[in-house]
């Protein structure tokens, strides 16, 4: 496991590996990779090593790589302990996020962690699982304003001029934290004053106003209509300023899209629905 | 940081802090967590911890919680140097994903990690980005068979009786991996032979099979439309057995969704397109 340099032509192989998904090892291990810019990386999932005959393979595999003379990655979230063990026979050097910080958080908690295949993103608690598979039903069914059928069972609207992003962060926010949400485009009538439009207007305290940049707006809709009116950058401007001042009229949180990634916007979301209703349901998984 | 048993009616307070949307923090912190089922918890995130300022307010809101006699645990995974220096000092016990790995993995790989706030859930690469939005897009046009127009733009298409659980997968194959994903669903007359229908026919390569068990689907449809022969026992059961033999008959890998999660369902996906074609592009973020 000596330090070496590595030759920056050559991408690194790194080994994700998981009794389930893998979700948690490639989260945390590309959180790590990431701060290496300049370094290429061959990225391998292995999921659902569950048994020892398993984790033998993978030695095999993590091995093979090491005789090929690049030392390669692997990072673990392994949980089971023969499993675990196993992994650990290898000569690549395992990075392994479980079992450092699961002795020093049994400790602290003065309890034994069961150990188990943690299935963090399994099926897990099936109503809580359901009803985020409802969600994700629910904000197909509401996107962009397709119906307003029980739009008041919403726990968020987003509302804003088309194109600006509204959709992907409405299936991130179903799909991930089981919350209801909606989207509402509006339209050029919307825009002629500031009152929200009819069918969200009973619903503002759950409303949240996504804007952008008209640049940007621009460039969207030009993908889609090129030399249109509707893609104009007076056209954008005009939609964009009318939207925030109506935004600011009903004092809804204002959500810039432009630099921001789905996730970014959702945890914005998520932050000011816990600010209003601390001891409401968190969205979070799990 | 002693050793403690906790009252297990008591919640233990549980902070994730991050420089960016605490997303990696959550997912190992909660893996962890997951692992001791008879505590309870009580979760709170704080995103966004970019200057010494903020970090300062939240270990003063950690220390607060020491005061009330619980000791928190907080996980975090900010990668800033002044920022994690200062939440270091906090009183509570503080499990650092950043440090320690960090700095194995420096040394592995014989480089200085640029110690920046990763956003590995920012809008990161701007084209990779905007092709996760474009397939969720694509999702939503081509959920339940509603639109054939660009079918053969799809690398998966999921092939299935109605309910089985075809949406959320889809959705978050988009989302999360940036696939185009069609999904379409067979009924009564597609069942008649055992031929794919024909909108898919050519796309047999990327079709997948998704199947569950007749008990399950009764559930899932009764929900829908109860007491309704669509969702009575012996109908789901027959639709099932002819759709599982059409995927027989053309080897389309099969999935059965009665016991797993989309997170679960989506990885055996990309593991066959990973198995297909090992060194195309990988879906995973990023």
């Amino acid at each position: 496991m000596a330090t070496q340099t590595h030759d920056p032509d050559q991408p690194v192989p790194v080994f994700f590996l998981s009794d389930s998904t893998g979700i948690s090892a490639e989260t945390m291990g590309n959180a790590l990779l990431l701060q290496f810019p300049d370094l290429r990386f061959e990225r391998t999932l292995i999921p659902f090593i569950t048994t020892v005959e398993e984790a033998r393979d993978v030695v095999a595999t993590l091995d093979a790589a090491v005789d090929r003379g690049i030392t390669p990655l692997a990072f673990t979230t392994t949980a089971l302990d023969e499993v675990r063990l196993e992994l650990h026979k290898t000569r690549a050097p395992l990075i392994d996020f479980f079992d450092m910080h699961m002795q020093r958080v049994e400790g602290l908690l003065g309890a034994r962690g069961v150990r188990a295949p943690a299935r963090l993103h399994g099926v897990g608690d099936i109503k809580r699982y359901n009803s985020r598979m409802q969600a994700v039903e629910y904000a197909i069914e509401h996107d962009d304003g397709q119906s307003v059928r029980s739009l008041e069972k919403a726990d968020v609207v987003l509302v804003a001029p088309s194109r600006c992003g509204k959709t992907p962060t409405t299936m991130y926010l179903a799909l991930q934290h089981g919350l209801f949400v909606a989207n509402y485009p509006l339209v050029e009538e919307d825009l002629a004053d500031l009152e929200l439009p009819r069918p969200v207007r009973e619903l503002h305290d759950r409303c949240f106003g996504i804007t952008t940049t008209p640049a940007r707006l621009h460039a969207v809709r030009s993908e889609r209509r090129p030399n249109s009116t509707y893609a104009s950058l007076p056209q954008c401007s005009s939609e964009l300023r009318r939207a925030e001042a109506m935004y600011r009229a009903h004092d809804l949180p204002i959500i810039d899209s432009s630099a921001k990634s789905v996730e970014e916007m959702s945890t914005l979301i998520l932050q000011v629905l816990a600010r209003r209703n601390p001891s409401g349901r968190r969205g979070a998984v799990p």
